[in-house]
């Protein structure tokens, strides 16, 4: 559900609003089963607080897992000569970081084509995420995108064609054998849903050092039925010998629970439970809110894989971004606040869920607080993401 | 360009306000080759003045066209028996018409296939339009179309892909030979381009009864270029036995200037020149402002096909919607004056493009003056829209 869109007419505004009133009311109880599909995106357009000015870490991934991409394209050109390629971006959101994977994969073939002297191949390129994202703000930048590629490379390039997809990836997106490479980053942390029955997971809004352990077996079962179906679908979908490349923000421990996974909720929560003392919010609220999300550690994926299939296991690693880079980067060409940043691309992520169940009068609040606390445990300790790689391919 | 997305920063909300305003100071020599791609796009969302709520003929006359496309749809499968069948809709814009096609075009597929005791194949749906279409808004509404089409269909449907298609159809859209079915309905009349060297065209916005003779023949070679383009771009695209059904808004007449297929654009243009003549425009805007349109006559629209050579025509008809049909059609429960609906469709699709040329501020006033002259007009003479239906089947 988006509610970003200039209505001109007044009316529907007013109607649109007060249906945004009814529906905080009746949150607490539904939210417990809310479905990803439905409330999650990524903040649209090109504002301060849009995805697509806020993905900091989803670039510096991509550029982490270069090499390992470039490894996957040519072993998979080369083991299978393709006239037509087709890749997928899964949870491409609205940045410009779907555009940069996609720009390496056509240089990438267009190299090799040159090495070894074949004609390029066609290509097909397709963006999928969530019916709630926002695909016009991707559309728009394409003509500029491939005008850039082909004076990029002037040898030429293949005919390429460009499709959105929307769909949730925990489903079917492609027809059979259709798509030759995949790559997801920062999305799979993302469950279908919220996990049932984790009625007592009070004051978290994710796994925490005090959560009950219905709650940790809860997260963790779906996490295990979201990831199978996710490679089960997948594995449809790819040709044989295709490849595929997953990024997931994780964890290193073995405990789902552990700090490493689940500290930037833990301060979400923090300040939410402030703002509960405070009387902001009421303690039903947020006690009916937990987040769809699962960070896993590297055999939680590795056992997914195993047990499902498909897939050889090319490569299995893990990385680490600093909080702190945040503070190095800057778009915006100002220094900002420690913390800032982080905190915007917490909001550009995480603002669609809070206002479908807190409402919108919140936010400003509810960051402010954020990016304070984030502040002093940034001063005081070094704090990290932690990110699973996983490189498979499509066993015949 | 699009400007209807809200920005959450004030700062960047009035850099996009300036730049709107140099952008219109600069127009008038530069709109003379105005590209469609860049400017044109029906109005998004869901508001009183989106297309999707001011879309009413181009509903009508895909009902018009309903047993045509059955027949086409009918004699592709039942000559191909596929397995996979991907169908296009071109022009798609925002409104639920393109859903309708779709829908149509899966039911009439799958009672072929209980009739004839198939398997239903698997289809993969596109929906195409330039890049600044509202995208979004389709999106949004596939997830309650895809539960309606089975409930519906009680006897289950084949699998269904959706994807999003941007770009300009007078170029390549999808790979060689992966297309069984294309449907586009009032959006071919939409040239790539404002014709060059038509400076003399002062007063009209399109062709009109003074219409200079080099600006008719510039508007039909336009016309030709884009047209041919189209269907060469096309005959690439579709399959062998491949179904194309094509509706364009046109004219009877064999002169291009001729009433019947000017008329609506000439209303407008009398709008334009008495805010010139009252100084709230001034006359050079006017006369460097043409509309990148053309209305050809059946004939015209035959002899494309023939000079590209790649379609058998199976069937090529005219119809006609009295604009009084607007008046009769409400969607917002209340009588409209006469003339308010069909001047809201004609917002829907013009806006955007005299935005780019004349700025926003003289908008209102505008469309109020055009619907004062249409209401005139109608309760005057009893004026229509001509439509040009062409089925094309791919030759071998």
């Amino acid at each position: 559900m988006r509610f970003d869109q200039t209505h001109r007419s007044t009316k529907v505004k007013k109607k649109k609003k007060k249906q945004r009133k009814s529906e905080v009311e009746i949150k607490p109880r539904k939210l417990r089963i809310m479905e990803v599909a439905k409330v999650l995106h990524m903040n649209g357009g090109v504002g301060d607080a849009s995805y697509a000015n806020n993905s900091f870490v989803q670039q510096k991934l991509i550029c982490l897992t270069k090499p390992l991409r470039e490894e996957a394209i040519k072993s998979l050109y080369c083991g299978t000569l393709p006239r037509r390629l087709a890749m997928a971006d899964l949870g491409c959101s609205s940045g410009q970081h779907a555009l940069i994977v996609v720009s390496d994969f056509i240089k990438t073939v267009e190299k090799l084509c040159l090495e070894l002297n074949h004609k390029s191949p066609e290509y097909k390129v397709f963006f999928n995420d969530l019916p709630g994202n926002d695909f016009n703000n991707i559309f728009k930048s394409l003509d500029s995108f491939k005008q850039k590629l082909c004076e990029e490379m002037e040898s030429g390039i293949g005919p390429c064609y460009f499709f959105g997809a929307p769909g949730s990836f925990y489903g079917r997106i492609f027809s059979n054998q259709s798509v030759h490479f995949i790559h997801s980053s920062y999305s799979l942390q993302w469950l279908s849903k919220v996990p049932e029955c984790i009625d007592n997971n009070k004051s978290n809004i994710y796994l925490g050092r005090t959560s009950p352990s219905n709650v940790v077996r809860a997260y963790y079962e779906q996490y295990q039925r979201d990831f199978s179906l996710f490679l089960k679908c997948r594995a449809e979908e790819l040709v044989e010998g295709g490849r595929m490349i997953l990024t997931i923000m994780g964890r290193r421990s073995d405990d789902p629970s552990s700090k490493d996974g689940c500290y930037i909720w833990e301060i979400m929560a923090t300040a939410l439970n402030d703002m509960v003392l405070q009387g902001i919010i009421k303690e039903e609220q947020l006690d009916t809110f937990n987040i769809p999300f699962y960070t896993p550690s590297p055999s939680e994926v590795k056992l997914e894989v195993l047990k499902e299939g498909s897939f050889a296991i090319n490569c299995l690693e893990v990385s680490v971004v600093h909080w702190s880079a945040w503070d190095e980067w800057s778009v915006l060409d100002f220094e900002s606040e420690s913390g800032y940043n982080l905190t915007q691309s917490m909001r550009a992520v995480a603002e669609s869920m809070l206002v479908s169940h807190f409402g919108e009068a919140i936010i400003d609040e509810l960051f402010s607080r954020y990016q304070e606390i984030l502040a002093d445990r940034m001063s005081k300790e070094k704090t990290k993401f932690i990110n699973v790689t996983i490189l498979l391919t499509r066993k015949p």
